[in-house]
């Protein structure tokens, strides 16, 4: 049985959309709502069509390519970033390369250099404090994720301390009287458990790294509040990780004197730390309110969903993009830092 | 203040592991404990170490380059799929890149030729074909997702119909009554939902693309129990997404009639299915039984932690980086197709 090959007009006709709008959303180009987006999408799945070869090939012939080095992908924040890169890169013209180049922000630029894009979006969660000399490559570098590149290349950054003092205050204007955190850095820490003073002190002035900028938030808030910081339940994170949030939880729980608010580093650490409040029949939100960072897609899908402060993820992507476009195309101003905007999410994780 | 750069040394005491173990952490090689690696891993982080970059530039200037081409990062399998590919590519001295392609095998292959990898291996879960002329380039390519590419290149399948003929029989033989399935082609269905019997006969000898091999191992299962299939407990989804598992959820419960059993398509499924579940206050698994497949990490941090297939992921990349680089080497044997084994991982949402 020969079946006849869906063309771009049955593709149109069934998703109720114009022929340009189909060729919009397979060139990932035009702006449209995300629910038309999503519908022309199922719908060239349900016809298995295909787009034209050979007008594809041009396309991609002509395009430049961009790339994203990237630590790790096992974790919500990183895949939902490297979309968002994906469609405002292609929505540009350009073409994507991905590099995952695990811990060390140095292979991530001797990886950089081995793969010939025009030029490199870098997400580094470790601080590049005295490594200047990475960023004088041959082509332009924009860094992601919350740390700056000692002044020499363009960065973007989430309102970190901004939204971390704002969802801390919140739980305590919601009903809460000890709000804890999970997901501070573990340098703060002596081996008691106990907050060094002199780490203290460096991260309640800390410009970078989101896990201490998110940590000197929450410790504002808890001053505002006139609580004293208590690192028996402000507690680190070895990793930002599900497994982490999940064994600092469980950790909080055998100890005893749980708090009833908890501001997580990010939705990864309140992730696990919901796994474990739950396991543990401890009430979400009755008991003990969560809230994460990130607003991922996993934040909806939890049980209960998690309220989330959404740093405007995509944004965050889009200025990369359009930073190191910028930069591609000739721009020798000085580096910037554009920092995004936030939002809380409520969802069913606070009351 | 001046803070000393931590050494290899430095790391290997505080973790309790020798210089080389931290060594092989570093460069991905080495066999050891996945408990030892997770905690050099955060050792390092924890002293901020910095392997040596010298010895990093030199031992990339050597290495060989590896691609992989995912068709999107926002589902859960995908991100663990190239975690584990990288994991192994630098086991074997490889270097990789990722490129994400979208919607069309077409784009992958053009996106391939334009990255310089010395091979690639190919995500994609829609079927390939008639599609031969793209694999014949002037680099060997392994295909993954449970897709053939007409014998002309090796591919890596899951065992795909005896899983899901095990899943659902195994729901049968604990107590369900009736189980459904979520996320089969919705090229099975006409417009009023009904099942159209000559595709539904295609699909009981299908032999690529995974949600027709599920589905036919949900089917040979329903069978086998002398059940009728029933296509009001047996629903599409037009893309296998958290998404589409929540809508199709809604409607089934909307519609009323809801089975006591649900094996579904995959993981990604599944986490929408218990998350429309949960806001119905539909019990799981008291009221419903669920079944995932893919065992991914989301199935753990579920609530209720979600039973699921575990095709031995880790198995299937590592196979597919296996058979690239033989072919990069020079093994010229006619294509083969490997399928890993699976089993069941019992969790919260089974009885």
């Amino acid at each position: 049985m020969i079946r006849k090959r869906a063309t771009i007009a049955d593709v149109a006709a069934r998703a109720g959309v114009s022929a340009q709008t189909v060729s919009n959303v397979v060139r990932g180009t035009g702006n449209m709502r995300e629910e038309t987006r999503r519908r022309v999408e199922q719908t060239i799945q349900e016809l298995d069509y295909r787009p034209n070869r050979s007008a594809q090939t041009l396309r991609s012939g002509v395009t430049k390519m961009l790339g994203v080095a990237i630590p790790y992908f096992d974790q919500p924040f990183c895949p939902m970033f490297v979309e968002y890169v994906a469609r405002f890169s292609r929505e540009r013209g350009y073409g994507l390369v991905i590099s995952l180049y695990g811990r060390d922000i140095d292979s991530a630029v001797n990886e950089a250099r081995r793969i010939n894009a025009d030029g490199w979006i870098i997400l580094s969660d470790v601080s590049l404090e005295g490594n200047d000399e990475a960023f004088s490559q041959d082509f332009p570098i924009v860094l992601a994720g919350d740390c700056l590149g000692a002044g020499t290349v363009d960065a973007v950054m989430m309102p970190n301390v901004e939204a971390s003092a704002y969802a801390t205050q919140w739980l305590f204007d919601h009903g809460c009287e000890r709000v804890g955190m999970i997901g501070a850095s573990p340098r703060l820490f002596d081996e008691s458990g106990q907050f060094i003073p002199g780490e203290l002190d460096r991260v309640m002035h800390a410009v970078e790294r989101n896990v201490d900028m998110r940590f000197r938030g929450y410790a504002q808030a808890v001053a505002r509040n006139t609580m004293p910081l208590d690192a028996s339940i402000a507690l680190p994170a070895a990793a930002i990780t599900r497994q982490e949030g999940e064994r600092q939880a469980e950790l909080l729980i055998e100890r005893g004197g749980l708090p009833d608010g908890l501001f997580c580093a990010n939705d990864a650490i309140a992730l696990g730390v919901l796994s474990a409040l739950n396991r543990h029949g401890i009430r979400v939100p009755d008991d003990v309110q969560v809230i994460g960072f990130d607003n991922t897609i996993d934040a909806h899908y939890m049980s209960p969903a998690l309220t989330s402060i959404d740093p405007d993820s995509q944004e965050y992507a889009r200025w990369a993009v359009e930073m190191l476009i910028a930069r591609i195309e000739g721009n020798d101003e000085p580096p910037v830092v554009k920092t995004t905007a936030f939002s809380l999410v409520e969802r069913e994780s606070t009351r």
